[in-house]
């Protein structure tokens, strides 16, 4: 299933970063949703902040295809793309072919036996607007029934000169009702997990308090209920059993910070095993926390409308 | 999809705590495997272990009911089960419909409507022996590969008296060749998530350096090569772009402690919202982090089977 | 998928037909059914008719390990087995390994390098009584909603002394609303045909008027509206562009007689491509139509819960 | 999974008859096939030919996005649409909101409260040009295999004037090895079942000698072996037990006239049940069973490839 996420609202994405498009298709979006461009715009510009964005500059325009009749959906596929403004020609570098360290190439060679050298392919940052169309769109389902979903950068160092940093973003789901989760194995904090880990980058994630726990005792992590069913702390997270409880959903994604940095001399490798020093350049991103917090609402907006789907009245 | 997991080796679960049995059922186990009885009573042992444990004292003896002639599986569906020796009769106390505080007593009320009172139900961490069966036989799949899987424990504070400790477990994957994973939303490290998130208590899951990655620079996190394709560093735990890179798999999980005590003087909540206090008897696991780590091991090892059907010669 | 059967309501079924047992686990059933007893003991009697059944004269008696207390569903898995009360020991006869005419015991050891020489394995009509326990449950379901399902033989010549005969069951579905299946590949009809066709013996799927369509102009076929939408014919079937739309869903399935018949001198194969004829001896089934009904009753059951869950309040 | 067919090698397909485009994603391609763009087209071709094509006159461009590079599939999504040259402005007539007989208007509107209005929407044979794409790029890798599917229209009477049409087409499998196919829910039968009944038209599908089983001994059905593992007769179109035997894999599909007959005076109906006789204009297809060849033959070739992943060397 490995460019589809989601068993009922469903996203398949697809497109290389230097290809001719990248886009998706969203199937089980409930009829009758009227699209608030508005939304999908703001939440594309928000993906389309930081340094080295400006460098392809490009608007990101959402054609949608399919699914969609006089801004309302129908029910069925809501096909989307977004043409890629500066496809590389397919005449290529020496250095192309190389593998870069910290990156996907060489696994991706090994995993398909070849791969698109002319850029990132599908490994590349790119591939996450096609994430953020379809998290707006979630969001307008989960708006309906007063559900929104928010970000806060917790950690994010000043990017040194010559260098890049990474960040913790926390995410917290507000207005969801108890009962939204199917365990055993499609827990809301188990899927939640997967959505954040398949974010280019992501290294960890936390439930609520998450690692504290393991240094807290079980009378300290426990959360004492309220005459109201809220409880007094909220270490879980807002999820109990892999079930919400009403509480507000609170997790967060840690990301390691880009590799690739402008005018460093970087030790690329060869099919050989030869090392290649190379300097980059180009404009790259030194800090890219700020646009993807946007990333994280959009998977966790489109992992809750996919579970909530025997609960939610869309 | 939620009582099971996977897409080509798939485990589906069932069972309550406190019913006749639990088990699950294997499909997509290749065919002509053999059995090895020692290493899943092994398993089962380890699983086993613990203060609590004592209390229930079953064997959980695993019953298979087809997929296996003559010690070898016939790449039919692989059923076992394993029979509580102690299910409850259906009379209840006063407190079985009292919700207690930091369980899924309330969460699956509100999912389902109604919950099996008797105990933990699916909750229970008594689910987890069907995963240590789908893991022993995902593990023999493995070792015929030189792939092996192991756990330490990082963190297991002295439980205090009269109260529960949780922990950290780091788990690693060894013989794993390049190439394994399915960009871009079933890469092995969101796969391994998921996996590692639907472990009753569980709260955290790192890949690699983990959270750490957030406080290095860009330069500091790469991962430079070495003429061989290993890594003179192995931050990323052995995963770039989801696709494994020939280095050990390395993850880490936090769980939180038992919120059960025993003895304590517990504030459970009934359907109206009144709270009552309620001594808790019985004999419950103060420490469950050491049983907790083949269960960890379990479900890497059924995911890394799940996502190497393309390029492993099971 | 493979032994899998739906989405939402799933039901994962196992056993050899001589091994210690059969059963399945159904995952997604509604909580709080109240379950039929009677009702799936006389879907179990129905299954177990016919000249052949009393060879093994089996009582089929279903025991439920999960999903249900105090005789209502929990909305967990349900988990059931049927002993199998004749396992075979493993010894065998000489032809046990050879490839029986018509079976399947050529094609599983191709699929798999092994197979269940003790019988027909999975491929045994054995394999059905799995899915009447789910159908039942799904009847059940349906009834709760006005739905229900009936079947009528409409061919089935008496077996020829010392041979065997097949038939056509043509099934209906009473009081489905318009609305129910899902364009374009899980259609209504595309659905209950791999329902059908997965019965042991099925050779043929007719959707309303079947092959007649190809004898039909298009205003011979067309089916005209009355004022109230229900239409003047029914040549569709009850289905439209994959949806129902409210008017009877009618279907006929065919099967082909046995293949193994009592008494018969019948030319088996050996690994090398050498013919054994072979003095078949046991009680077989010379007509096993009116037992499989049931069957087809039990498929369409369950593949319209399972389609049925974005329309039909369970 | 309603607009996915497949699961290991699957097809997403979107798009509306009168939108922007019809198209679809292919997941699970392997990498390194080289795109045979004149069988492609050939395929295209054959899916356009008949009277109501000319109609339309589009050229069905298939332009891809993505998953390929320098004519090589990467193993990446493959993302293609066919850009609807005659899209409809949203201005509509009066008979635009009624319900066609014979169509799925009224259906699509019981079952998403809504409907595309500007024509068939994805209930138009249109759709179908998405899954000869997928069925190209299948065939290509059969190829390679050695494994061809070709197919025959068996009957399909001269359209009578003023009306329409169907037909029946027999679809062959040629060297298919033994071995190919899931049970028991994932038979090869029942996959080209679900395959071929999901075509618009379909009525009826018969594996073998379908129908005439019912009215034959099992003498008489029964496939005898020759010595090299053929059998003498091919009753059961080459599947046992649901999985390939060697022999070629048989099967028909029948299909229904078109509906819509130009120049005819055809009574549609209202949302408030009142009848209104039509005339209908524009060019119809009055025999669209020679295109709906193709279509045959892609839904087997896709059928076949995602079923073989587990035995096929693609």
């Amino acid at each position: 299933m490995s460019n589809t996420f989601g068993n009922i609202f469903r996203i398949t994405t697809f497109g290389e970063s230097h290809g001719a498009a990248v886009g998706g298709v969203i199937d089980g979006c409930p009829s009758k949703l009227a699209i608030d461009y508005n939304l999908l715009e703001e939440e594309m510009r928000r993906r389309h902040v930081g340094d080295g964005a400006t460098q392809r500059n490009e608007p990101d325009r959402v054609e949608f295809l399919s699914g969609i009749l006089d801004g309302e959906t129908l029910g069925t596929p809501i096909a989307f793309l977004i043409r890629n403004t500066d496809p590389r020609s397919n005449d290529y570098n020496e250095t192309d072919r190389l593998y870069r360290p910290g990156h996907a190439d060489y696994t991706y060679m090994r995993r398909y036996g070849t791969r698109d050298w002319r850029g990132g392919g599908r490994a590349s940052g790119r591939e996450t607007a096609c994430r953020v169309v379809g998290g707006a769109i979630a969001k307008m389902l989960l708006a309906r029934l007063g559900i929104s979903i928010s970000s806060t950068i917790i950690h994010n160092p000043e990017p040194k000169p010559g260098d890049s940093s990474g960040g913790v973003i926390e995410c917290v789901v507000n207005g969801l009702p108890a009962g939204i989760g199917d365990p055993v194995f499609d827990k809301l904090n188990a899927r939640l997990a997967t959505a954040m880990m398949s974010i280019p980058s992501a290294t960890a994630f936390a439930m609520g308090c998450g690692d504290k726990a393991a240094w807290m005792t079980g009378k300290e992590y426990r959360d004492e209920w309220n005459q109201d069913f809220t409880t007094k702390t909220n270490h879980c997270g807002g999820v109990q059993g892999g079930i919400s409880n009403g509480m507000p959903v609170v997790f967060r994604t840690t990301f390691h910070p880009a590799v690739t940095i402008n005018s460093d001399i970087t030790n690329y490798i060869d099919e050989n095993g030869m090392i290649h020093p190379v300097t980059v350049t180009g404009r790259f991103d030194s800090n890219h926390i700020p646009r993807t917090a946007v990333v994280v609402e959009a998977m966790a907006a489109m992992t809750i409308v996919d579970l909530g789907y025997r609960k939610l009245k869309f």
